[in-house]
């Protein structure tokens, strides 16, 4: 990677503490210092006085051998979502519009090749698409993503850092046919992404524009294929869900 | 503060780091460098640092003179939420809870002197009650705070750490009646709190058990009072959220 930044200017300390909050996770809720110094790559030493720092703020709770994290890193998450005028103005359109066609919804942003879940308005269902806030996607196999890279002056070096795989036989998974794909969507305002990274699971996306006309945030309706048809989506969910990001566009538009 | 660790442990940069972060936030969305150095009260040059950094980990995004928070931050947050078992436990019988009484549930674990919300599920009305992942509340005026109090060994000294605010004419406001109402909830195994922390919201909870017994979480329905009685929430409801606490405390032990 390269530093943007003067090295007198790092605080490499900084970056040292959140691989060790980051080294956390669904894979290892609970760890030894010895485990800690081993995924972070850094000395016992150094992992022992992270660790013990934490701790004693209150973000890791500890009996002397094992460390956990504490419900206090949520702040830290929650201090970006508080940060955006989105979450709270999205609330009410995003359950109205997944009431009316009674499939989940979920508000989104990108963050270089990737799109982070912001919100989401899940339906009962036996087979729920398994997704939280801050789930993390490949941007370019979602319609939420391509909606966002679509209704933005998208640069062709974006193109360039996806890794074209190929997670379905419906997959796009190569740049020409994404450039392609991508135009479309910004010619008819919407996307719609069947069954390409994951079979059985059809997305379709509009796109929330921000007060000066960019689009940082995209809408979606998610449904399993075998409940809905993608002549559906469009014809009787589609309507609905530009109503709502339209909704959501205009709210923010005013503050 | 008393410090529990050896000064020469503590990692005085990372804590200074944090409080950068959490300088942003609600009321604080975008900051150029001489507000975050007088938020956090450092010098400049100290908070120009800590923003440079996070700017080139990606954290935070700047035009050179504004910052604000990217939804990397999330990251952080999202690193608790996926290193708990619950979440994912819990996501099907709080939507199936939701849709049967079709109103709110939200489960939550408690910090210190609050609880923090940790799952949501809304229904669609006019009226919601404004509540996100993160959210923090007086656990001592809440349903799910009283019952995680009530169903562990709650110690006297916990009792002194709340202040007791009298938020609507019905809260619990002193201590020795604080105690009964938790002596109450222990043996009966919920909570049922009406318009004390805000006119016009009732809670009834029910505890969430862990394999050791313990009491980590309770999850609750909440809603409005002019829609659902006290009687309507112990008769039909209660009944649905033990069973689904139940389900949930059964799959946790399962792990």
């Amino acid at each position: 990677m390269v530093r943007l930044i003067n090295k007198a200017d790092y605080v490499q300390s900084l970056e040292k503490g959140l691989k060790v909050l980051k080294a956390f996770g669904s894979d290892k809720k609970v760890m030894t210092l010895s485990e800690v110094a081993e995924v972070t790559k850094m000395s016992r030493a150094a992992a022992r006085r992270f660790l013990l720092t934490y701790t004693d703020l209150g973000y890791m709770h500890s009996d002397g051998k094992y460390f956990e994290l504490t419900s206090r890193v949520l702040d830290l998450g929650y201090t970006y979502l508080s940060s955006l005028d989105i979450t709270e103005i999205a609330k009410p359109y995003m359950l109205k519009l997944s009431n009316l066609v009674n499939e989940s919804s979920s508000i989104a942003t990108l963050d270089k090749n990737e799109v982070v879940y912001l919100m989401r308005q899940q339906v009962s269902r036996i087979m729920t698409i398994n997704l939280g806030i801050g789930t993390r996607l490949p941007a370019h196999v979602t319609s939420m993503g391509r909606t966002i890279m679509a209704m933005n002056d998208f640069k062709e070096e974006l193109l360039d850092v996806f890794e074209y795989e190929q997670y379905t036989i419906n997959t796009i998974s190569n740049k020409i046919e994404l450039k392609k794909e991508l135009q479309k969507i910004r010619q008819q305002g919407w996307a719609l992404v069947d069954q390409e990274l994951e079979a059985g699971v059809r997305s379709i996306s509009a796109p929330i524009f921000s007060k000066d006309g960019s689009v940082k945030y995209a809408m979606n309706i998610g449904c399993q294929a075998n409940r809905v048809s993608k002549d559906r989506l469009i014809t009787e969910f589609l309507p609905h869900l530009k109503e709502a990001a339209g909704n959501i566009s205009s709210a923010l538009k005013k503050i």
